[in-house]
């Protein structure tokens, strides 16, 4: 078999346990399988960067923050290129660009657009271990680009489509997906499998074991993905495709994220045309808007309200200021103390009333809405971020997710 | 005027530093020059990089260790391009690969064999100031390389032959090129010029402003050198050719260094091809020999001692053992409780007599001799380690190089 596998920071934090990642490594190399690592840089590594560069400049620009943060990953592969060596295997570190990840231009935030190979197959066949540097790429230019947070987990999967890989393993610090953050709700229930819309729902949610992007990458491939920890050899959680019949569960999960902001823009006048400047001009500037509400507060006046990630709030306000004169709103404000809850499951399209029950357990707790939105297989709801763990741990309970 | 830039570590070992190098550079495009700045890795980056290496493996191997230690470069030429632009001017980093810097393939010692810095004339000509990592390029396989200690001078030199530039500013943290070690010898004068032949003994005999093969590519090119404090405006030490008229001092400077190791090897047959089976096997595994002293004791046996860097010994004392049957000898010891001490002046090859005075002064201070080595404008003598700072200055009066 050629397994890929993708170990996050938590699980190269130090020394020890990139030894303890290598004799994992190492063991399955062992067993007679090829093996791809892509590894995350050590711990806090990124945040640390960020600090020093924080030192210099509150305006680093994008180019060079990508140049900089690129190289926390390229210690984490020579490290663990030596420590597997350490064992007795062959073993080589490659970076993004050597491994033959291009992206397109977007610095911080980049997208894989083609993965060149062929070294690593080369190594691969001459019996090397080849551990390459997740989260980052090069561009058209030349230049040193990095995928944004969790892109090591994209770089694996994309990696494992582009070799033709039998399996891509995510290792992490938790034992697998869960049916709700198990460090707020004690209760909260491993998942054996679960389907890629249900995942990828989950990830887009907050659930921080997957990106997104590697969910909808490994769905439109149907590359499996096992999801795992490092410190223990338990089974984790399978992603894959699942059949009509195994989506008996209506909700499979509830997830939060703490990283949301909501902007309001006042008195935007009802006008074709309006709507669109707004968010090109955000999507110009490669910021995610999540949730869009708009109400018809009178006539030919709206209300637009939408949530971007906390992150990006500042350079979105900025985006909003420019544009005021030429949509013509009168003002605008913000609030980032709030918090996204929602719940996740494939069943939900065929079930009516699993909104309903929703509003019902949080109001029971006295837990107002500010937005709500909803797709096929997700309710997601706005509220203020204090109450966030109280409606997570009550939604858990009566959607009956628990161990039993 | 293109002038080319090296900052060495500790003129950018933190956030405030860099600022301030920031604003040297800044300063210097502002005056209408177009400026290449070389930068290394933030004061003691290197040395955390090797100890984290040493926390997870004794044999790192040289091409992941060259993998990891490029890194630090990275981080400081994104934080000053960073800098410098937070002062209004344009800039980019580049890393040595792509500033088209290509080398040989011996990892951690590296030679540069090409430059191609097309890249840096375009982004020179649009008005950028151009922020390359030193000590390191890439090989002819697409691995990353480095030069060795030192090897951001031989950057900077071979980038600003490349461009054709008008000077090479080596900045530091002393005032420029003293005709003894400062800390040792408190009355030690700055030199206005020096030349080529002095610069390049004073850096092979451990003087640490220059690196040796910056000072040696400079003479070939003629390019003038300028090594100066980044932590004044002073002008520093020149560079350049010196005619003969001007080689009226006899010695110049001394210089010690205690970054070496003495081997013996005892018995050895007094065959044709000995000497050569030793050295060719030290050179296959790039240990540059310093000194060889042969003596015959008996008819037909030799012994052979020669220096290493210390930091050589391991790997040297190793290819030793391995040759032991080969060339038949039989034993070996070493000695890394030594110190060099040299004279150094272009006067010396005119002037009979310089060595004996040498020998003279230090054994007016009861220092033994070891090994003793000449060249055309240098004396060397291996002594005692814990006597080298006391052989320094007693020959530094003796010869009158002190501020009068």
């Amino acid at each position: 078999m050629l397994i890929v596998q993708k170990y996050g920071g938590s699980s190269v934090a130090d020394a020890e346990r990139i030894k303890r990642v290598a004799a994992r490594v190492a063991g399955v190399k062992k067993e007679g399988h090829d093996v791809v690592v892509v590894v995350s840089a050590m711990g806090d590594t990124t945040d640390d960067l960020i600090d020093l560069v924080k030192s210099v400049t509150q305006n680093p620009g994008e180019r060079e923050m990508d140049m900089i943060l690129s190289t926390g990953e390229q210690v984490s592969i020579a490290l663990l290129a030596m420590a597997v060596k350490d064992l007795g295997e062959r073993a080589i570190s490659m970076t993004g660009p050597q491994a033959g990840i291009y992206t397109d231009g977007v610095h911080t935030k980049a997208r894989i657009k083609d993965i060149q190979c062929e070294r690593v197959k080369e190594e691969l066949s001459a019996g090397k271990v080849v551990i390459v540097a997740g989260f980052q790429g090069l561009n058209g230019s030349g230049d040193i680009t990095t995928l944004g947070r969790g892109g090591s987990d994209t770089t694996a999967v994309a990696l494992a489509i582009a070799l033709n890989a039998d399996l891509c393993e995510i290792y992490t610090d938790v034992d697998g997906v869960y049916t709700a953050d198990p460090r707020v709700v004690k209760n909260a229930r491993k998942m054996e499998t679960i389907s890629y819309d249900e995942m990828l729902e989950l990830a887009h949610l907050g659930a921080q074991v997957l990106h997104p992007r590697s969910v909808e990458l490994s769905k439109i491939y149907n590359m499996k993905l096992q999801v795992r920890s490092s410190f223990n050899h338990n089974p984790g959680t399978i992603v894959k495709e699942v059949g009509e019949m195994e989506k008996s569960m209506v909700v499979t999960g509830v997830a939060h994220d703490l990283n949301v902001a909501r902007i309001g823009i006042f008195d935007v006048p009802d006008r074709p045309g309006v709507a669109w400047t707004v968010f090109k001009s955000l999507a110009k500037e490669h910021i995610n808007v999540d949730m869009i509400v708009q109400s018809a507060m009178r006539d030919e006046i709206n209300d637009i309200s939408f949530t971007v990630a906390t992150t990006d709030l500042k350079k979105a306000l900025a985006v909003i200021e420019g544009i005021k004169d030429e949509v013509g709103f009168t003002g605008y404000n913000w609030d980032d103390g709030i918090a996204k809850v929602s719940i996740v499951g494939a069943g939900m399209a065929t079930n009516p009333g699993v909104a309903a029950r929703m509003f019902e357990a949080l109001a029971k707790k006295n837990i107002n809405l500010e937005m709500i939105s909803t797709s096929e297989i997700r309710v997601s709801c706005i509220i203020k971020a204090e109450q966030a763990a109280e409606a997570l741990v009550a939604l858990h309970d009566h959607f009956g997710l628990g161990e039993q």
